[in-house]
């Protein structure tokens, strides 16, 4: 297991800069543009119900091992190392299938979102759980009523 | 009406870097987060589908332009310039709703997708048309059979 683990880890991503610009959008290479930070940009959608759970970046590494181990990883850039989702909170994301975009500069996640089906860190499923409204020119934000599925106090130790 | 466009226009974003940490996860004071380059990252959404049509950028012209007329902007960072959806394409994306994630740096954008319905430049609903399969360690793209609504080379008079 840990040498099939080891092998399946090294996955290479072809540089989008040898492809033309045809085959970048329309064949088919995994060619993933990251950036100047060697990041591209992941967003997490729960493959059951379509929800967007939470946008996030992957590096190299978290991309090669998301696919390999099938537990979604992400590159966490406040904390500027790797990160196993749910690693703390056991909100572990199961891949079912990650798609990319046409210019290949942004990953979509299908994941289960295991545990309470909570993604986001303050408990609830969803990291969008609030919405901009427009009063008298000035853009304030109110809550589209996701409820907590977790107390963050307590899964996190604060 | 060109007054009340210019008033609107100007909508004033909260700095978030005056707000504590709860208030920018659980506060109503609407504070994007623009990067280093004044971007938010923006996944646009078809609202009446809650299918994911695109990822892009939004500067604070885009994102004020997007509020105040109804019709999505965003920042082209190939070309360097606001970029009114649809512009030449005629697939104009009419705003229905914005949310923001936990730490405001990223965007959940709700369109009706006008047009033939293609959000994508490749004349597809979506720019999400192929997934990654892993064949032996190796990570190729398929297709996920995603239809053209229109013919780029035609639209774009390529």
């Amino acid at each position: 297991m840990g040498r099939r683990k080891n092998r399946l880890m090294s996955i290479v991503f072809t540089d989008p800069g040898t492809l033309s610009h045809d085959a970048i959008e329309e064949g088919d290479l995994f060619a993933p543009r990251f950036d100047d930070h060697g990041l591209v940009t992941a967003v997490a959608v729960e493959a059951s119900s379509g929800k967007i759970l939470m946008l996030a970046h992957m590096d190299a590494e978290a991309l090669s091992l998301t696919l390999s181990t099938g537990e979604v990883h992400y590159f966490s850039r406040s904390r500027g190392k790797l990160w196993k989702k749910g690693e703390t909170s056991g909100e572990v994301q199961k891949l079912v299938e990650i798609r990319t975009d046409c210019d290949q500069d942004a990953l979509l996640v299908l994941v289960e979102q295991t545990g309470r089906g909570a993604a986001c860190h303050t408990g609830r499923k969803t990291c969008f759980y609030r919405k901009v409204e427009l009063e008298n020119g000035e853009a304030r934000l109110a809550s589209t009523g996701e409820p907590r599925l977790f107390d963050p106090d307590l899964v996190y130790n604060r």
